[in-house]
């Protein structure tokens, strides 16, 4: 049993963590912290939860390095400023929030309008994709799990970008999110009921903060330039997250050939799902859990490949991910905990 | 291990007794059963169950009746068929079906429109709340696990009935359901989604087949005539039953003794969980779970008791109470397979 | 033409309003107030009005006391501290908030927790239901539209009630509404989407404001005492009420003479529709309109009639009853500007 | 007044013809025709329009025939056998379904796997996008309303298109709709509520049947190759799209030229608005209504532009433009009848 702590513990993404490890064989939840409900339990917070005997405190860095894993779940600028103490500490973290993703320091500070806090950790950080980063991340001191667009791109678009059957100048991402990717505090106009229900919108048009990971991600797999439009919506559900990728594939590469690679990559993972012809992937697939659909085709029209790629933006987008980090630095199989499907419909 | 059929696998009902039974440590699934796909894998018909590898079959009573236990997720008129052949060949039952539900065959009758083909199985059924029915379940040949709404209505009232704290000659149950109790196969016009979205409406109005069940089961723990109005409503979701019961209480019973009573029976429940003054169920609280919450208060202008109940129809209100059945059949914790709290949101 | 001012134009109330009445035929739009977006256009706010021209100010009463008739759209305490100004400049107000729905000052302050400013003018003020006191707003200075529960509530009671079908002292109407009731400007959790989608919940359980509303309607149509305990509960939805009322009949009263005396009350009415035996009414069918279904019938068991009232909250129960009272006062056929039926589905 | 008939009176797209025509200023309504009604009232089976008093008949052409005016709401196969016999008894007619579309019908069979019945008619049939065919729709005894997808689309491109400020061999259009669209009798597992619900998921993907629409009108205007590119998308609500366009502006277009663009073509049209910069479109701001809104910008990575258009399925994308076309054909304000904006939320 190894002791781990929740550091936002309250938000959307720390309750489907505490929802996953609460009754995981290998974890031990030490500390569950919240600025907002400090000295509550989390059945307070969240009354389904009314089985569970859990308390909140405030974030000490000092009383969390006890743990020997964090998970972070808490905004962006927040987690670079927890993270030396931690480690310091001699306590292995997984952040997702994105403080850590980006390498190199001057694009978070002209993404996130702020410096960056400590850019000598970037350098030592394991990107939190375990179908691709498995080794980096089971010795990493430091994980950054990227969240729910760029997880669904990277799955996506990785195998075909390295394979080099894809042109990666001129990437279309066209993506549609449930609202719970907002977090539980984001009372704002766009989340309000009578708003966003029977409505859809584009936001974040033209230069998307997620934009920049997938760019860093990809270009380390071909040694071609990679440009990418993202486009994320907002739709009316909950969960769940539909990415629609659009790309040249290089001369020859037929759809046959893209699904087989796609196939081939994810054979013996147990959360990638790459589907037969013409099977295209819903999201409610993927509620609740850590799978990730994947589905491609060309246009009849332009020649262009369409992938589609599904996943739930709290399960592989945020805490299922963390968790499956989590699995492969404590050395158990990665698939601990994780392996109910879907409550379907 | 014992081998467990679900027999009507590929229904709403099915698929959710499928999620829960095929990681569960004490089952092995041996038969699946679906007169529309056999031949055909799980994964044909549900996709997002891609990761298991389950063979669908035309039910042969000869062919389920090998196994320990069988599940029957099938609709009224069909289960009393089979259960005779499945009983003779020595398999327990749990029956979802309300053919086994009303103890008397002159009633089914009445509320089925067909006569009971096996009646003489009625003496020896077990009525499907184990927290009422524990004993009764655990030897039982055959249980019949009453739907959502019924399992709603009695769990929040059976106490306060036994008790005396209520009269029982004018109990108003008003409820409101998402749509996914009709199942997969009714498409028809109030289930399409244009329909549906952004709707509510009463159904069933003035003699809802549940309610003599309801009324059957109170009765047994009362000697007073037992009395009681069911509304049922259509509401725009997937999952959810809250039902609001208005009911009057017996001189000198105030809110503080009603909910005393509900929190004394069911202290020891994992399931069902009794909320603090002024705390109300939502819904959510219980979905994808075999979670219960209830609440009680009484009314400032009238007098009246004002119970809500809340559960998850394919949850508590089914697939999960079924398997506590079976748990209780095989001999383990009744919790077994179904503590995972609600993802939430 | 008259000169008409909407105090509090940018809530949900107030732009459906100006819906309503931007083109309505013998109607000028003369002044529209908001406190946050004074000096923006509307179609800053509602870019979906981008083809009106319309301009907001601040709330001046004598600026708008130039007008002929000033529509309240704001909210508890803020209408009585405007109405004395507005009637001292001889305009005529139709107030939809609850500052002016009772009679009685001292139920005023017990539920809303404040005296009243003005109580000599709650002797005048019309109750602004139509189809019940059509003379008494055809003359008033000031008429209160009650909300949508009440209103509701009234249409489908008060038939019952003068009539003396109906048992009155012990009544119980179960409301379930969309989430545009709560405005545009309430951004707290209940509204938030991923708490509101899929899920459903009672408030105010055991004592609402709009329950002394409608005892207070009914007692004037009655000699016997008026008992009534109402339940809300929030529905996954933005628009619609579906109120279910569950009544004793007077000895005698069978469905039959409980819906012709419903049919002959609201014969002549435009917007009261009585739906005849075994159809109950869906929100859906009244959206965005002016209309209210009623359906009525027995229950099998108890005796109980069941009356189920549907309306849209913001179209009958808000600003189409406001241009209703608008069109009475002004002296135009009442259903002017009001007679599109539903956008369906 | 001029006599109007509607072919297909009980789908959502005959219904919604009903609501914009019946109380228009300039036309009776003739002949409801419903194959499957036929003998009834409307309001037999749209309740909610149970103030009008309209009769259903079965299609008789002869009958119909006797109108000046037919619109057509009905599938593709059925609009070409009846078109011939109401041109012949000199109806006018607007025809929503695919059938007059594609000017070759070589396409026509490709795409809808039938030869075309009178391919004859197909050289003098108008385009029904009245904002770029207004003088051939005026004097036209056929037009071809186009579905919702490609007005939204070639509302958004055309402008760009015809004035040479976009690449158009590689044009990427993402579409997403509401349920509405599938009609009311389509009452199939993707439209079942539960399945639907709280998902998304694309279709058609690699080859939809809109997609020669698009190409065939925009290569109208301009002389290099037109090659689309086009995915729907279906979402969770039941009215409005949203179409998101990627295309490669020709050197030196910027934002500003582009969106100067769409102003100066759409400057004097009321029902398409061109959003300033930064101003994203909502598909719930055209709900119920005539409207198309659109915005333009320029993805600072790899220099697409961004066009989002959106619009009514049911509005601007059905019955609107059908009525719009009609107004024009009689000689009226195109706005006739079609002026309310949305109701909101």
């Amino acid at each position: 049993m190894v002791n781990v702590a929740i550091i936002g513990a309250t938000g959307y993404g720390g309750v489907e963590l505490i929802r996953l490890l609460h009754a995981h064989p290998k974890v031990r939840l030490s500390h569950l912290t919240s600025e907002t409900y400090a000295g509550r339990r989390v059945s307070d917070v969240y009354p389904h939860l009314s089985g569970l005997d859990l308390a909140l405190e405030k974030l000490d860095p000092q009383a969390a390095g006890e743990s020997d894993f964090a998970l972070l779940a808490v905004p962006a600028g927040v987690a670079m400023k927890v993270v030396p103490d931690l480690l310091q500490a001699g306590t292995r973290i997984v952040d997702v929030s994105p403080d850590f993703r980006l390498r190199d320091p001057s694009l978070y500070s002209h993404w996130y309008k702020q410096s960056h806090a400590c850019p000598e950790l970037l350098k030592e950080t394991a990107f939190g994709i375990p179908e691709w980063n498995r080794d980096a991340i089971e010795s990493a001191r430091l994980v950054a799990a990227p969240g729910c667009y760029t997880t669904a791109a990277l799955l996506a678009l990785s195998p075909l970008v390295r394979e080099a059957l894809l042109e990666t100048d001129d990437i279309i991402a066209d993506g549609k999110t449930g609202l719970s990717g907002a977090g539980r505090t984001s009372l704002t106009l766009p989340y309000h009921f009578p708003e966003a229900d029977e409505d859809a919108a584009a936001y974040g048009v033209g230069g998307h903060r997620h934009m920049p990971e997938m760019v860093q991600e990809l270009a380390r797999l071909t040694t071609s330039d990679v440009r990418l439009t993202f486009t994320p919506h907002l739709i009316p559900m909950s969960r769940g997250i539909i990415l629609t990728i659009y790309a040249r594939p290089k001369a020859g590469a037929g759809p046959g050939e893209l699904r087989d690679c796609l196939a081939h990559y994810y054979e013996e993972e147990p959360f990638v799902h790459v589907l037969p012809e013409a099977t295209w992937p819903h999201t409610k697939w993927a509620t609740g859990t850590n799978n990730c659909f994947l589905a491609v085709g060309i246009d009849e029209a332009t020649g262009r490949a369409i992938l589609v790629s599904v996943l739930d933006n709290l399960g592989k987008g945020y805490a299922g991910q963390m968790v499956q980090c989590l699995n492969r630095m404590i050395g158990v199989e990665e698939s601990c905990g994780l392996s109910l499907p879907a409550a379907y419909p």
